[in-house]
């Protein structure tokens, strides 16, 4: 069955009926209008969401985790099984390649399915029991039980550059899902058509297993307006996004501010410095360049892992440097996901290139196409680069600067780095023991350091941290991605002295 | 021996050398000055603090738990054997009676004692090891392993209303501490010489336990100036405070506003819901009004869950007031913590008492003494109440609401309550049951569910959850009381392919 495009917002079951044109899909690659036009949820759609949001939060947190999971999976099997037009519409929209459109599809489906199987299984609520002591002294102790209970209805706005795994029914939908929230979607105006695909996989799975109305809803719109108009309704209890750090920190703001301030959990920006030592290079320096290459260049640099700060020491390393100079001017530039991407894109590399004491190593010789992005790479030295706050400011794309300097202006750099989302070292067993402090400086502002890989490739696994401290991500406290995703959505609640009838069934005697 | 009050802050191992007088302890029964003037920190001395404690953060939190479990024990030791001194002290700044701060030295060594043997037995680090999959397809999964790390230098505000369990060495420091934080404590201006008591036990306990200088700090000088500047400090990762939503709001603000925003936990202000359904009336009215009137006034009712607001069906009940209006006629009154918290109290009750719609059922009919403050209970109707959101403010002290109406205006009533610590219902088993939607409606709005019982006396445990949504907290994820606070002072952190020579312990095999 081919979804029919309406153009149009889910608003719980039932369809919007808004008539004010807000955007169609683009192909980045041509420029060409893909139809249909989509129309903008009105505002009393959106409050409507929201209201239902609000009336399906008591039932579907009170659904046991295995009925909520078989809400998940039936999720995944109807997005799996639209993956013909996921990929074709996929393409058209977003300039990423076909087999990426498959994958990620594979992916989204997979994050839905962990969670599922996390909430069957039951034990991520954290139930504690603990029985009365009626002959304590000086006091009695009186029985109290803990666990997790969702927050409530949830925001989530899709991500750009990943329009499948963090958009409508992504990772931040998938674990607030779990939780026991309901879901507000507000789509990303870049890929509005998959979005529909996937608000029309995620109703029918919705109705299908039973679920109340309200358990999801997906707004066309925008991000500033509709979105913020979201954010600020007092039903909803949390955020997720993924995205700009102008975004984020206009949604922080937001929140903040509200009567109730809620959680924000947004994924902003990250550098991820990738730390070569002389024992990565004493290995091979041209193996080392090409590997590097190939993660900056992985999906035209629109990862947020993407590694585009490289510390380099500067008594060595320069083959590292011509190899990967040959690289860059001898690759390819690829299309990105829109316009204002690529346009961003432009201007940042512009800006480097202009910055006192950053020089271009290499400048791939390709003229980039329309909609494309070229990789680029600088060189600066640690001096200039611990002068200058801005050249710590990310480049989306396959642009990176490569900072050059001894491993104690190196250390002295990682110092005065913000957080990221992930930290790379290269070098040998040895050397991370002989540089433990900056390994260190490294974990205070990362949440996932790999040693001898690359950060691009987020394993989705329980294990997983896909956070970091500001501006990585609002919540250093959190990850997007693993299964310790879902507490982002959830409280501790207690009971004290509850019948067992009363009590959570996770929390009646016999069940732990 | 008896610990000699310098009237100075510890900044380290070293003490200050600030001439500057902010204060004294003053006999809240009598207004007599109690010796020594205290000296405020100076910014020199404000920031070698804060130094000390980003040199000490490596160093403490690589201790293993056993050896940070050491130390707070021996805080707890160091605490216990200075009882005799703390409680002389403590009457004379908190008017407190000596029972209670025997009571609190207690429950302060017990708490220290609870988080060491969390971190000595160390599971709660949430230790995740995923080894790696060489042969996976279509690509290999790497070695993945992910535990709790502390955030880095927490900032901590003593309580005027706890001035030892929420004070220097009170929970937010013993979880701070129990987590790997070293920990900057800010002195209330209400119990200088309890707190220096406390802090000379602390930080003999850290030297005597070998930790490294700048793990603990102790600053006099205000929370308005010094912890505001300690908070805007970009070494510091985290705050915890307890007092008043001003003050809580205000380092919000200012946490939010920073180039790197941090959390804080502020614990602000509850209400305590209190609802009586007639089944409980049913049971007795007289000896529900007695079991009230006791946890209302307990510590003359300043507690942060004091029961300051009851719900009461307006069919019923009636002799629960008239035996409650007696017992606050006849009843005492008692000293309150300081001058301003017994000045708020006389300004809030008398704003109450000229409320329109409210009515004053009793006044306790003894003319309170200096500093003193008395109780007194208050009536509205349900629709005066859902109609002036004023009358959810929070009276500090033996002051209470009820509100009367039916089951449906208590109903609509506690749909639009703010977020509270606790709620509590008094009735049958077979009324839960009748009234789903009450109890959750309850359950969204605070951390602990009480049943026919008084919120007041917080069990200290693994169960607990002394939280709850803004504003009873800035944080409702988080509780301040049990062990599930430590996790309020860290982040997980995810090792990707690391040797195990530069895993945590508890993160190389055959560990876990």
């Amino acid at each position: 069955m081919i979804t029919p495009l309406l153009g149009s917002s889910f608003i719980g079951y039932a369809r919007s009926a808004g008539t004010q044109p807000c955007g169609q899909g683009v192909n980045p690659g041509t420029g060409d209008k893909l139809p249909p036009i989509y129309m903008a949820a009105t505002p009393a759609e959106v409050e409507r969401a929201v209201t239902l949001a609000a009336a399906a939060f008591p039932v579907y947190s009170a659904l046991s985790g295995k009925a909520r999971a078989g809400f998940l999976r039936a999720i995944a099997v109807r997005i799996e099984s639209a993956v013909e037009e996921i990929a074709l519409r996929g393409v058209q929209e977003t300039g990423l390649p076909e087999a990426r459109m498959r994958g990620e599809t594979g992916r989204t489906a997979g994050q839905l399915r962990m969670f599922a199987t996390l909430i069957d299984e039951g034990s991520w609520v954290d139930a504690r029991i603990e029985h009365a002591q009626a002959d304590r002294l000086p006091v009695p102790k009186p029985d109290l039980r803990s666990m997790l209970r969702p927050l409530g209805p949830v925001a989530v706005f899709c991500a750009s550059n990943f329009p499948l795994a963090f958009s409508v029914a992504g990772g931040d939908t998938a674990s607030a899902l779990a939780a026991g929230c309901p879901v507000v979607v507000i789509a990303h105006a870049s890929h509005p058509g998959l979005a529909e695909i996937v608000g029309h996989a995620v109703t029918a799975a919705a109705r299908e297993s039973g679920m109340p109305e309200g358990v999801f809803s997906l707004l066309y719109g925008g991000g500033l307006t509709i979105g913020q108009a979201v954010v600020k309704h007092p039903v909803i209890q949390a955020v997720g996004f993924t995205g700009s750090r102008t975004g984020g920190m206009a949604l922080m703001e937001i929140a903040e501010h509200r009567p109730q301030p809620i959680p924000v959990y947004a994924e902003m920006s990250s550098v991820n410095p990738l730390v070569i030592l002389p024992g990565a290079l004493a290995r091979g320096e041209a193996v080392l360049a090409e590997a590097y290459y190939a993660s900056l260049t992985l999906g035209v640099g629109q990862f947020c892992t993407n590694p585009g700060l490289v510390f380099l020491p500067d008594h060595a390393g320069d083959e590292f440097l011509t190899h990967l100079g040959t690289l860059v001017e001898t690759g390819a530039p690829g299309t990105m996901l829109n316009a204002s991407i690529c346009n961003a894109y432009a201007a940042a590399t512009q800006q480097f290139a202009t910055t006192l004491g950053v020089q271009t190593l290499a400048r791939c010789a390709q003229e980039p196409g329309f909609g494309q992005g070229a990789p680029v790479v600088f060189t600066v030295s640690a001096r200039d680069f611990m002068a200058n706050p801005a050249l710590q400011g990310e480049i989306f794309g396959p642009g990176a600067l490569i900072v050059r300097g001894s491993l104690v202006e190196i250390q002295d750099s990682i110092a005065t780095l913000e957080g990221q989302l992930t930290a790379t070292i290269h070098g040998t067993e040895e050397e991370l023991a002989a540089h433990a402090s900056l390994v260190f400086a490294l974990q205070q502002r990362a949440g996932r350091l790999v040693f001898n890989g690359f950060p691009t490739g987020v394993e989705v696994c329980t294990s997983m941290v896909h956070g970091g401290p500001f501006p990585a991500t609002s919540d250093g406290r959190s990850t997007s991605v693993g299964t310790l995703a879902i507490n982002r959505f959830c409280r501790a609640v207690a009971w004290q002295n509850f019948p067992q009838s009363a009590l959570p069934a996770e929390l009646q005697d016999g069940r732990a």
